[in-house]
């Protein structure tokens, strides 16, 4: 690395989940004190944690997983990052009112303090990813969190195939981009969709890095939910988390073992050199974008 | 492919581009009467095929070279168009009046008619890429091109970076993306950096692929030009051209030899079976896009 590089050494944790929450916290606990004692400064961990993937049915007991924002978790994990001296995003089921549900991701800053809180905005819904019923569409915009690490463009999963968050993160001065992800095959298919699915998913990502110069951390669960299920009844959430630079270059990648901790180190300065031999931001035509504002440019609706 | 495929045979020319226009315009209609015996339906050619790259310089003698549209090019080509029964996608250097040029796409169908035009939106200005001298950045917006093989969202070069591009020809109905380009290594680079910002062209266009579930074919020059240069006064023009379908996977890839034809057989039918799988268009959160108009989100300027 250069002389005057911004050093940012990242660990991405991926984690089989159980469906027993206390297990799974200490299980992230020994993970997380694991990816600090081999360097990393910040840490992200996968999409909703604290146990298995609710959304997969629709069910009104579920609501009964929610915590509020600050609450036990932002307590567990920050006294955590306190303790390590780390920036920790974790994943959360936030119950803001009664009847009201958010997919949040939660920013703890090195003394334990709540740096900022991402809500989902894009909600997906589809064949054993109910989230519609769960979570209210974020309120709270694309905003990058201010840490002492630098600003972190936190998303979560579905937002990844929308070119438009990352842009609009990289905008607001995001220096990295990174997905808590729950992401499976549908055992149905057959190995080569699955394999064009899982490519598809990384090189969507791949390409927010290169169109924005920024790093990308993206940490998903593995294995199969629920455990002992038929094949036909489950999803195989297929790990694939990783870490690549900003020109989209992998810097770590996942197999699908469990209890992985990927590590990277990340030079933040690359972004502003990368910017002057490609300056795409210069050339952006915002005079010619505001079609961008409509779901679809069809023109016989006003 | 499924018994209602709606199958498009494509092809992408990669060429060596050499100071004889005429040299050019005859290789060119040897490869594309290639690709259409060899059944493709529609062909892409690269970007400013007709010459060497002279915006590589500033000479103002270099816009001698454009000509207008419609006019002897596109008479050439449209000939050719109707003489194979094909649409053709070719990239001129159009001069609209003195003082006044763009960066241009034709289509030309199959009757050899011109279908419609799409002039360069974003203009690249970097050292060896001296484009804002030329083109003025082009005023038709982001409209697909519509044809008797499908509506075609045609961009050029620069374009390929900005996912707003391939947004808006998604939102507006194209069936596939299709890029014309001029794009080389800086000689001066490590090849690790050079294999980086291929590999990050690539993936990066692949992205618009998969964000919009929209087949992409890219046709790149190759060589090096002038061809006799040192390295360090040349562009080394990175050939790569490749067809990836609406997951991003590949469907062909250019080496880097010259007069290459690229084939592949499209079904225009996946992008809808796609879109019911992962509905991203469905969930696009327009209310909270709008700072996509601003050129940087900087809140201390209003």
């Amino acid at each position: 690395m250069p002389a005057d590089a911004r050093r940012l050494p990242v660990a991405v944790v991926q984690q089989r989940l159980s469906p027993d929450p206390q297990a799974n916290r200490e299980r992230s606990a020994t993970l997380i004190r694991a990816a600090a004692r081999d360097g990393a400064r910040l840490v992200l961990l996968p999409e909703l944690h604290l146990g298995p993937y609710f959304p997969r049915r629709e069910d009104p007991d579920a609501f009964d997983l929610a915590e509020p924002v600050p609450g036990p978790s932002t307590a567990f994990f920050g006294r955590l990052a306190r303790e390590l001296d780390i920036v920790l995003v974790v994943s959360l089921f936030e119950r803001r009112l009664d009847g009201l549900y958010h997919n949040t991701a939660v920013v703890l800053e090195r003394d334990g303090d709540i740096a900022g809180r991402y809500r989902k905005m894009h909600i997906p819904d589809d064949p054993g990813y109910f989230e519609k019923y769960y979570f209210t569409p974020g309120d709270l915009g694309f905003t990058p969190v201010a840490t002492s690490v630098g600003r972190l463009g936190v998303l979560v999963c579905w937002d990844q195939w929308f070119p438009e968050a990352a842009r609009l993160m990289a905008l607001a001065g995001a220096e990295l981009l990174l997905y808590p992800t729950a992401i499976g095959f549908d055992p149905a298919d057959d190995p080569a969709e699955q394999a064009r699915q899982l490519d598809a998913w990384q090189t969507v990502q791949r390409g927010h890095a290169v169109a924005n110069h920024l790093p990308v951390l993206t940490a998903n669960r593995v294995g199969r939910e629920p455990p002992g299920e038929a094949a036909a009844e489950a999803i195989d959430f297929w790990g694939g988390s990783f870490i690549c630079g900003p020109q989209g270059e992998w810097l770590a990648r996942a197999t699908e073992a469990e209890g992985q901790v990927l590590h990277a180190e990340l030079d933040l300065t690359r972004t502003a050199r990368l910017r002057r031999i490609w300056p795409f931001l210069r050339d952006r035509r915002i005079d010619a974008y505001g079609e961008l504002l409509r779901l679809a440019r069809d023109d016989d609706t006003p």
